[in-house]
């Protein structure tokens, strides 16, 4: 696909840490519940997956959110288990109690039969990829804001397809782990080469950005994580990287004391959830990436003037824009009880503090034991 | 209540940081669902807040794993929702929902009407705690182990009074946070009251160390932390301190972005999950406090050689015994589904590796940027 003109590139800009008039914002879950247009689609589609899964729909959602606030970037639609959903384990979503595999991944005889999926399994993400691309140009042929496309993070899918479900104390692949750490291995070695080709196809459908959402990569102890969820995303950046120049951004959350190590896979950016005190992390990050975050969600709730003084303290504890390289976003996806005004509140916030803030000398991050 | 001589205070003098034979051992909620004698006096109490408020069977299922495994510290049994509960909110268990408020507190009446509660609300907790000082005495007039008595934090007896049950997101009492900063500082500051008053009954009573768990002090972003949830734990340590020398520890779960903070409050000792790596949490601590932790639960599901593995390599980043000041435990609550054969593993382990370490030469903690 060729690159058309972007009329506003201010997101890639910040991802690749040159100046812009102004800090770029997206929300991580923008196209959501909590939209009453999104709530309508979904009902049309019928379910979660028939939404995820038909291009028009996934194309109808991500847009919404672009049509209603000026956000600087759109987020494929789609699921984080579309790939283990697409190795045969049977995606499902039952109703108050999240994703479920009717076939996971338990025994070496599952482990053996896992392999990278067809890229036809998966067709309906790249056609989704293709049409928002279409769906977010402009008459004058110029495309709104960029495209993100993501996956979760090698680790993170193997939580799912390994304990059947969400966990809260991840005892059965944590047992694997120990017990079994061959079979935990091979997983997770094809979830990295399935991701990179998945990531691979959404570029060449179209995404223009791409995010890794190591979710769970939280739960890990401090040694465990290098090894098991760390390793296998710095194949992802590797097998990325060794095709595309496409900037990657990588998310742990609850990562906050792994960022030196998350920035040396050579990411392009780092999501940060909101115990991350931003001075602490750019002083860890020493300038080799560019950030994005971290508002916690639960600001959103707070009315307009907590939104905006919330909005305006993380700008600067960023020194955003005056210090390229911060995308505003949250700590973690938006609640779906968020009013949708809240939203506008935030991104208004954000453009019209941003720029009154460019020009600013900017300010030397404290070290984290002075500001802690 | 005249203090016995311990026949082992190794526990204590970890606190203290005086030089130990070997690394003392205890686990939270060692008094569980894992051993099947707790399930038996569960069932004959009938129901989880019967066995909690009779100090027969609290102390019974106290001493329990004391009797099974060579423990060096006992733990009141009790729950971490007894103060709210004695102020009347009316506590109560829903099976496989856990905890639930039948009156949360939400708007200013329900915050006008909190205050300390009578001692005598709680006095089955310090009965019982005067019993298990009784049971854990021998035949010779030595106390087996010291015992530890405890409380949720102001910030996590508030998330529940607030919420009314376990959250995920807590978003109520974050906007009450918010929109009515006046109210919550209110419940925040008579749950500080009413903690300490609890704590320094149970010394009264005959608790010898006393730890503070912030469950919930990981769910606040890190600039809410400091206010909402460690001010007021600052507000338990001047609190207890003023009236006692009673060793306290401080755990906040998922807080080890902040341990230089948590230090600061003066407590004796840190609790630290297993997110955090030894050696980092050695060097920001700086000989200040003593450390409590740091295995994952999960770790017990590996078999014996995991076990043993992962005990030596924990015991050695926290160069113990030789670097005094720590105290072997989980990095949160054993999981109901442990074989208790595997904690025989796990104390034996502790206690025979670090005693045969003991005498060895002590190692400097390596930076947290060369460890990460």
């Amino acid at each position: 696909m060729t690159t058309p003109t972007l009329a506003n590139d201010t997101f890639l800009r910040a991802l690749r840490r040159e100046p812009t008039d102004y800090t770029p914002v997206w929300l991580m879950r923008q196209a959501g519940r909590y939209l009453p247009e999104y709530v309508a689609t979904r009902r049309k589609a019928g379910s979660f997956l028939a939404l995820a899964k038909t291009p028009d729909y996934a194309t109808e959602v991500t847009v919404q959110p672009l049509d209603r606030y000026p956000l600087d970037a759109a987020i494929l639609f789609s699921d984080i288990l579309t790939v283990p959903d697409a190795m045969g384990l049977g995606l499902r979503f039952v109703e108050g109690e999240g994703p479920q595999f009717e076939r996971p991944v338990r025994d070496e005889g599952d482990v053996a039969r896992l392999c990278v999926p067809p890229r036809e399994n998966l067709q309906y993400v790249f056609d989704a990829t293709s049409q928002i691309r279409r769906a977010l140009t402009n008459a004058d042929g110029r495309q709104r804001v960029p495209l993100i496309g993501f996956s979760g993070s090698p680790w993170t899918l193997a939580c799912y397809m390994i304990e059947g479900e969400s966990s809260r104390d991840f005892l059965t692949i944590k047992t694997m782990m120990m017990r079994r750490p061959d079979l935990l291995e091979r997983v997770l070695s094809v979830n990295a080469d399935a991701v990179v080709d998945y990531l691979l196809a959404q570029v060449a459908a179209g995404a223009q950005a791409l995010m890794l959402f190591d979710t769970w990569g939280g739960a890990l102890s401090y040694q465990a994580y290098p090894r098991w969820s760390l390793a296998f995303m710095q194949r992802v950046v590797d097998g990325v990287r060794a095709a595309s120049t496409v900037p990657l951004i990588l998310f742990t959350k609850g990562g906050g004391l792994w960022l030196q190590a998350l920035v040396d896979t050579g990411a392009d950016a780092l999501g940060l959830d909101w115990t991350v005190d931003p001075a602490r992390a750019r002083a860890e990050v020493a300038g080799r990436c560019a950030l994005q975050g971290n508002l916690d969600p639960a600001i959103l709730f707070g009315g307009t003037s907590a939104i905006e003084a919330e909005v305006r303290r993380t700008i600067d504890a960023f020194d955003s824009p005056n210090v390229p390289g911060h995308i505003f976003n949250l700590g973690h996806g938006i609640s779906q009880f968020t009013p949708p005004d809240a939203v506008t509140v935030l991104v208004e916030t954000v453009h019209a503090y941003s720029r009154a803030r460019a020009g600013t000398a900017p300010t030397r991050p404290a070290s984290a034991a002075q500001r802690i």
